[in-house]
């Protein structure tokens, strides 16, 4: 089976050679691709669920959480959902070769600028094996070659997904090698060092982590290492919706990034929304941090200055108190990570210059911070979400993956002709 | 004068504190303020042409070359020059708040992704004044903060520039230290150490500067370190095109990046298109090193391993005869640093698929590399070119300083209920 093996530099080699074919190929053999591999899977959906199975055996013995063993089970529901994602990307429009912009610059000589892949990207993913299909999938689609390394509880699960993947994309004709399965830990320290083959880290997985892989690689990295979000309640706020938005932010699922840490709330809501909101989070098993005002207000326990900065990924939220809209937006742009922070308010005013301040890659109005989210942003999936300001911001779907170049198409044209004002430019748009 | 000191973290705060106000700023703020600033430039004409008469005067004394000497000089063409290229991007149209995405996730609930500025971006540029105004025009334009860091040589000259935008920003209210001048050596390593202040790093100079800055700080950078450029003459190319173009490429401009380096030409075109380039150069006064086959057609210097990745910046070229159109793609993207690359052709095919296959952030066909210029592309001007395939590839125009971010707007939509598939998603497309 091409591209597994542990030799990480003959892969990344293979996948950049392979991303100039794929960079190259059209839509239909790469959407062609994607129907084969979905069918593949379903062909060998038994050994893919025996495979499975060892990881989860070996799981229950290690005493992985109930939540753990749940992400790892790949079963017949995973696997329908996986095929569906990858017919879905199959009948999107191509993201390659689109022409973003087309310039006369002067007689006879157009420039243009289309869509291109971005070439090799190394994708570093937690122990979910359907992850796997839709991170391969979201690279084939947007032609970028990939190397992928999965969780260690799903080793079994990885390699019978990849093999079904790499055999179909052999048969749909792919160039050997656009996709490689890294294996071990030192595989992912060996891919850092390889800024020649790879273009692109995304890590996804704990702060600490991707932390590490930002501070040790010359190859550029899109991802996030904290998700600090916060919801603002303003002043007059809807105090029913502000607790049922608070508590899905919260509780909807508390492990997530976009899930929200730190609520901030106008003085004048001390003793309204929020005595309403801290029930509703009780009620929710919600541990509460609260600065002076809002341990004032609700008995809770005191908030320390690094809660505003703690992401706790738990059945806890800080509060603070704040005199005004503006104090509110400026501790969101300090303390915050620039993820996902939302505004509670009836006052369009107010919503309007929070969603111009914040300098974040979501900034929401009324809703849920869970929302952030490539599924849900209609992307099909994601690869990740990005909160620095280059490239792609927030959920990263295909068009992230995806970079361009400009084409210039003369007739013998030379620089020293306008130079010596013997030919003037035009800059024509034509697109 | 705000934002003229020495201490470079309190010039970095200002500026990210600037950045926010000035990401909320109207168009009609920036292009007023763009106004305002040739108009103080011509009203400080006097002031600013003494401080360059400094400048000059030390530079001469230091003995610097004529075409250094050139390109320090501010004079009434330059200022001319620099003030119609502020009321043109005054014209423009504005590039942030546009809508570049509207999805209606479920009834209610709509994401619209608009564009906005990157924050505070750092500029670090070569002795060139009328460089500094281009470049916070630029910045000013897209809402972008920006600390400028210029030439040691021009640095009475970018005082004199900088304190007239200062000044013309202060009247026309941008916020107070939107832009930052430093001055020293020492200033640009502390710039690099302020990750939380500053989002962008844009190096131009030297190579071994650029990559100085890209391995020492964990800001992003984008730019180039080398101009590795190549032109192919293909089977049947017409001749005297292949020497007009040619000639221009390397000696319009030899020092710049993106004139051609490398020179590639199909056997078969040995010992015809390549003898008249060969003479065409050779009364140019470029000096020609070739590998073995080449040396037996022009009889010249040999080229060693080395000069296959040797920017010259010269009037120097290394010549290498190759077997096919893939092995001439195959040495541009092994040798070569994904900036500029063209062929000289008549058959169509085989320019789509050079067009397709070489992986450079401008992939030409019959016209010279000097093309690749944010001027010369329409974009009125460049604040640097990027040779990285993440965010902007190719000459950055006012488009390149930009991000972009999700605004989420609903009425306390929660995602429990999609989960429990009380509503579901309806991903419509509005914009």
């Amino acid at each position: 089976m091409a591209g597994r093996t542990a030799d990480v530099r003959a892969l990344a080699q293979q996948a950049r050679e392979a991303s100039f074919a794929l960079a190259a190929s059209s839509a239909q053999a790469r959407s062609g691709a994607l129907l084969a591999a979905a069918k593949e899977l379903e062909a060998r959906r038994e050994a893919i669920f025996a495979a499975n199975a060892l990881d989860l055996e070996a799981a229950r013995e290690e005493g992985l959480s109930a939540p753990a063993l749940k992400r790892l089970r790949f079963d017949e529901g995973k696997l329908a959902d996986v095929c569906r994602g990858l017919r879905a990307l199959a009948a999107m429009e191509d993201p390659i070769g689109r022409v973003q912009l087309r310039t006369e610059l002067a007689d006879g000589l157009v420039l243009t600028r289309v869509s291109c892949p971005i070439g090799v990207v190394g994708v570093i993913f937690e122990s979910r094996p359907d992850a796997l299909v839709q991170i391969a999938g979201l690279c084939l689609k947007s032609g970028n070659a990939v190397l992928l390394k999965g969780g260690r509880e799903a080793a079994h699960s990885n390699a019978a997904l990849f093999d079904a993947l790499a055999a179909a994309g052999e048969a749909a004709g792919l160039p050997r090698g656009w996709a490689g399965l890294l294996t071990t830990r030192e595989d992912v320290g060996e891919m850092l060092a390889l800024d020649r083959e790879i273009d692109l880290i995304i890590p996804r997985g704990s702060n600490a982590f991707v932390r590490y892989i930002m501070d040790h690689s010359r190859i550029p990295v899109l991802g996030h290492s904290d998700g600090v979000c916060h919801l603002y309640l303003d002043r007059g706020c809807d105090t029913a919706m502000a607790a049922r938005v608070v508590v899905d932010a919260k509780t909807q699922y508390p492990a997530a990034c976009n899930a929200v840490e730190t609520l901030l709330v106008h003085r004048d809501e001390a003793g309204r929304a929020l005595m309403v909101v801290g029930k509703a989070l009780a009620e929710a098993g919600v541990r509460m941090l609260g600065d002076e005002r809002a341990q004032a207000a609700l008995g809770c326990e005191a908030a320390t200055q690094e809660d505003w900065e703690t992401e706790y990924l738990d059945h806890v939220i800080s509060i603070r108190v704040v005199d005004s809209l503006e104090e509110a937006i400026a501790h969101i742009n300090r303390y915050g990570s620039h993820h996902t922070d939302g505004i509670i308010t009836e006052d369009a005013e107010a919503a309007r210059t929070f969603l111009a301040l914040v300098d974040s890659a979501g900034v929401y109005h009324n809703c849920s911070t869970r929302f952030a989210d490539g599924y849900r942003y209609g992307f099909g999936a994601e690869v990740g979400i990005a909160t620095g300001k280059l490239h792609a911001r927030g959920p990263m779907g295909v068009e992230g993956l995806c970079s361009y170049k400009y084409l210039l198409e003369g007739h013998g044209d030379i620089v020293e002709d306008f130079a010596k004002e013997r030919r003037a430019f035009t800059h024509r748009r034509l697109v």
